[in-house]
């Protein structure tokens, strides 16, 4: 087998872009972002490449998760030298990319396995030209799992599902729900950062009872601000339990004013579940879109 | 309402025999059985209980759990007298008994809350005559969760289900399973107790795979010997593997001795799904018969 530059490679100078897909049980970390003394994801997971390419290393990652979050779907890219790749072969053996990606994976997760499984490298691939695991991102979505007051407790959910004891009205919730669909400023449920806008596009924000009873939410949008699905689920709980009505949601949406009746809902249920890219050849333009955009 | 004493009290002297049906996430827990210096689900469960009565009070339990295994079916009963029953009420509130065990179950849980939803009692019954948690039980059926080679791995299973990255052979597995069942000695697969029989009926071993492509194994029989359920997953995973034959469970059956290759498969991914008891009728007469039988 002749050895294949990856397109990549070829087209940038010097830097190879690799894609990562992982999960993670957010209950031990005290968030993705990296702070001084804690762990985090982002801290295990920088430090597990630092040890394989013998440099500190930094990852973009496409949704940044509170203490307590989960992922199934998370995505980062993290970019390597010629040399660093070249470095992952073994000897002067001449390998297919993907046999190093494989290894390169197999290698992460070794050492992270350290942490009992917590998280996994479930991929890792050399990302197309334009890719950027945040800016490149259609959407986010995620989960939020809730056992209501039909349901008998199973302790075995306490560390990925909301014990809600009282019964929640499903339809009420979606009626409350739906009027915030598309693009709207969600500065009433977001903790905004100084400069940076609230608006945003809301795709999906509904809520479905499983075969086993369970509540599941579904909250996708082409990005979210910080806390903005646990303030929307928390706030839809106070409508479920009949205690504001349906219409409240958009009032709070147009006011534009955090509100003090409402409450974060708790972080453990919370599962990011997936980032959309879009197709390869849109992915360089989307990139520069978005940039300019949130910046 | 006129009150009505329980059936239980009058035909007894003097106590009163309440059955607490109870489910927990076994992480937190060094087993069931209480252990000086160690937090254990009956030390919790009986802690409880003496705020409650204020006195010390011991349960009697279906199945000893070990460290790290969970239920959701697990049995108790405990012996209240005539004078604790009605101390329960409120002032000299005339109650049915129905709401004084509600409330027993609601003060109950509210104490074990501070565990933060590890032990949950799902529900507070006055017991039928002659009933006991342990003697009385017709079976007790475990399921036991494994994630195998062909699945991604999903962190937020690490707590319940067992990670096995080498792909199992199910038919294999069914078929090395399948010779155990009926009335054997499992001395090949017990941890014995001195003077203690290790004959059981093994009435279901068996292996399915979900919907979600997670390999559920049950395993039900009118009683267990220590570790008997670990052993015979632990084993029934080396022929999965491939690595002995179908026949070699019924081969150490046959040996009734304890096998070097055998390894107890891990705690986390076991649990205690229900304890069947006979009716009501039939309950007196299978106490004695089974107390005779084993103790």
């Amino acid at each position: 087998m002749t050895y294949q530059e990856p397109a990549a490679l070829q087209r940038d100078s010097g830097f190879l872009r690799i894609r990562l897909d992982l999960g993670y049980d957010g209950g031990p970390f005290s968030g993705w972002a990296i702070q001084p003394g804690r762990t985090t994801v982002q801290g295990a997971l920088e430090e597990a490449l630092a040890l394989l390419l013998r440099r500190p290393i930094r990852v973009t990652v496409a949704g940044r998760t509170d203490a307590g979050v989960h992922a199934r779907g998370q995505v980062v890219h993290l970019d390597l030298t010629t040399a660093e790749w070249s470095g992952l072969r073994r000897g002067a053996d001449v390998e297919p990319n993907v046999a190093l990606l494989r290894r390169l994976r197999g290698a992460l997760n070794r050492v992270l396995g350290d942490l009992g499984g917590a998280v996994e490298v479930h991929n890792a691939v050399v990302a197309p030209p334009g890719f950027d695991a945040r800016f490149s991102a259609l959407w986010r979505r995620y989960s939020y799992r809730i056992a209501d007051g039909t349901l008998q407790w199973d302790p075995l959910l306490r560390t990925t599902t909301l014990w809600h004891k009282a019964p929640l009205d499903l339809e009420r919730m979606n009626a409350a729900a739906q009027p915030l669909l598309g693009l709207q400023d969600f500065l009433a449920f977001c903790k905004p950062r100084e400069g940076a806008t609230t608006v945003r596009e809301l795709q999906r924000f509904e809520f479905n009872r499983g075969t086993d009873g369970i509540l599941l939410a579904t909250v996708q949008a082409d990005a979210f601000c910080h806390n903005m699905v646990r303030s929307l689920v928390g706030a839809a709980l106070l409508v479920g339990e009949g205690r504001e009505g349906t219409s409240w949601l958009q009032e709070r949406l147009h006011a534009r004013i955090r509100d003090a009746r409402s409450k974060l809902a708790p972080a453990h249920p919370l599962v990011l579940e997936e980032v959309r890219y879009p197709s390869d050849e849109a992915l360089h333009q989307r990139a520069h879109q978005t940039r300019a955009l949130r910046c």
